[in-house]
């Protein structure tokens, strides 16, 4: 397969995604890709690198969009950006998937004027894996869509939970509604309606699930407005690292045998540290656009940019594309 | 002052509210507590004890709401609720606050209902603070109005501003608004319109705060519609009990050397589990109602029903409620 990467997205663009890129080639045979941003500033980071050079393509695009610039202003705009040419390379065809870690904003939109949306699909959403004590769970819709209608929320859950069974190769997965009470008359009308809707679905819906128990992984899919989602989303994070902190505090503060009882104690949230400054597991990929496109975070290194390609070619290679064409399109 | 006191409020009551009860009696000698509940169960707790039995009241009350009623058909039928009973004193005048562990939407609706509002207020709203790792952080409203308009949200950080520079004796609180993204134009429409009304307000507002940054515990006082604010408060206080717990999963399959590294940090994770276990600093405060209306967490034991007590004399003794009535009043 042939996978567009937006080579100047992210903090630490374009040396993660090279190096990246390269690590994927390596590792599977069969893929593809095409890098695109300032032709000199690649090739730099590329001959760094001893690879296969008929596998990589750099494709030259002297602008880039920051974070800070307005998404729909700055796509009609800067026609020569990293992205804009990213997305080109999806909309003819010559690229299967897309792969930032750009301006999320500017992404978003960019797939949805660029690439445009599945036939019979109301709104594209965004899609995080988080990670749980139990399990991993997926919050759907992360922020692509901040007011929504009670449809779309059925249709975030269809998608989200096509792509979350071939993922994790899990046949029956959950789907709970994010809600502020268990009970099926509680919250707001846009919850109180979707609930409706979502219990007459095949879905395997469980219900509300309220924020508390969210974190627990128990259920798999978890729909909500782009607001409220990703106010989930953001609130996991932050909470998981001003935990740690907190921790860090009272250690500092405590006395020499608590010192000691931490030092011990350093592999452990070492690992946790890791697990919660990515933002999800992998890419986000953003459900419902007409091609593959996955949100990678801005804080991705070279591993990032490998899994997130190695994310695309499971996109792809389990046809969730078409399946999720399939079961939208049935119903429009 | 007098203070009523749902007797049958709460995961342990009676026995923590009478526990609590003459722990504050002892403390305060300015104060009056009448319990609400079946006289011979209240008087059964209370003859574990001595106490000057001028200074507390047994109101009986034969019913009981729970927490899975429907809030407002269970205040019209149960009239001789420990809920009802203590929420007449205070509309009558005969007490001037109230405390409840029990069911929060009864709470907050026979506030409403019974003790009334505010002239001027649009809406009541719940105030709970938490701890943040900087300091501690109000939410308003966490959970009372799950669909807001923009004015309810100025009311609320006029309010909660009032509650907050009171309580902690900060007179330059700051305010923020909670958003999913950082700059103005960011948002759904409600936060668009918001934000455009509290930059006019004399409120000491720093514009959009992200959920990330919410635990950090730099903004003090944090408004939102209560749909959100209330999946703020529960997401925080359940990332902090997963969190902990998949610490304590990942200790469980680590090495003896991170064992023993958990055993000597064992007093620091109590310290934080103790910490986050109560969903706020004391109770939460009813802000808008026409009277001192405290919501305990249904977990209270003994310790925290005295802490909700002194929050109410210091409500009063600061005169919250006048200086909520002028600060609304002057502008209706």
């Amino acid at each position: 397969m042939k996978i567009a990467i937006d080579g100047m997205g992210g903090d630490n663009a374009p040396q993660a995604v090279v190096d990246g890129v390269v690590q994927a080639i390596e590792e599977n045979s069969d893929i593809e890709i095409y890098i695109t941003g300032p032709k000199d500033k690649i090739e730099a980071e590329l001959s760094k690198f001893n690879y296969p050079k008929e596998k990589i393509t750099v494709i030259d695009a002297t602008e880039v969009i920051s974070p800070n610039e307005h998404p729909v202003m700055a796509l009609r705009k800067k026609k020569d950006s990293s992205i804009v040419k990213a997305l080109d390379l999806v909309k003819s065809g010559e690229c299967e998937a897309i792969i930032s870690a750009g301006s999320t904003g500017a992404f978003l939109a960019g797939c949805t004027l660029i690439v445009g949306r599945i036939k019979g699909v109301e709104r594209a959403a965004l899609a995080p894996i988080m990670p749980g004590r139990k399990g991993n769970f997926m919050v759907v819709d992360a922020g692509a869509n901040v007011d929504c209608k009670p449809s779309y929320l059925v249709q975030f859950a269809h998608m989200g939970k096509i792509y979350y069974e071939a993922m994790f190769n899990n046949k029956s997965a959950t789907v709970g509604l994010i809600n502020i009470g268990a009970e099926e008359e509680k919250g707001n009308d846009l919850t109180k309606n979707t609930y409706k809707l979502l219990k007459e679905e095949n879905l395997n819906f469980i219900g509300n699930v309220e924020p508390r128990d969210i974190p627990k992984g128990e259920v798999n899919i978890l729909v909500a407005d782009g607001f409220v989602g990703n106010t989930v989303l953001k609130m996991y994070e932050g909470s998981a690292l001003s935990l740690l902190g907190i921790i860090k505090d009272e250690i500092y503060s405590a006395p020499l045998i608590s010192k000691i009882g931490a030092a011990l104690l350093k592999p452990v949230f070492k690992k946790l540290m890791v697990k919660f400054d990515y933002e999800e597991v992998g890419g986000a990929p953003f459900l419902g656009v007409n091609g593959i496109c996955i949100k990678a975070h801005g804080s991705s290194d070279g591993k990032a940019f490998k899994n997130a390609i190695k994310q695309t070619k499971i996109f792809s290679e389990k046809k969730i594309l078409k399946k999720i064409q399939a079961e939208i399109g049935e119903k429009n």
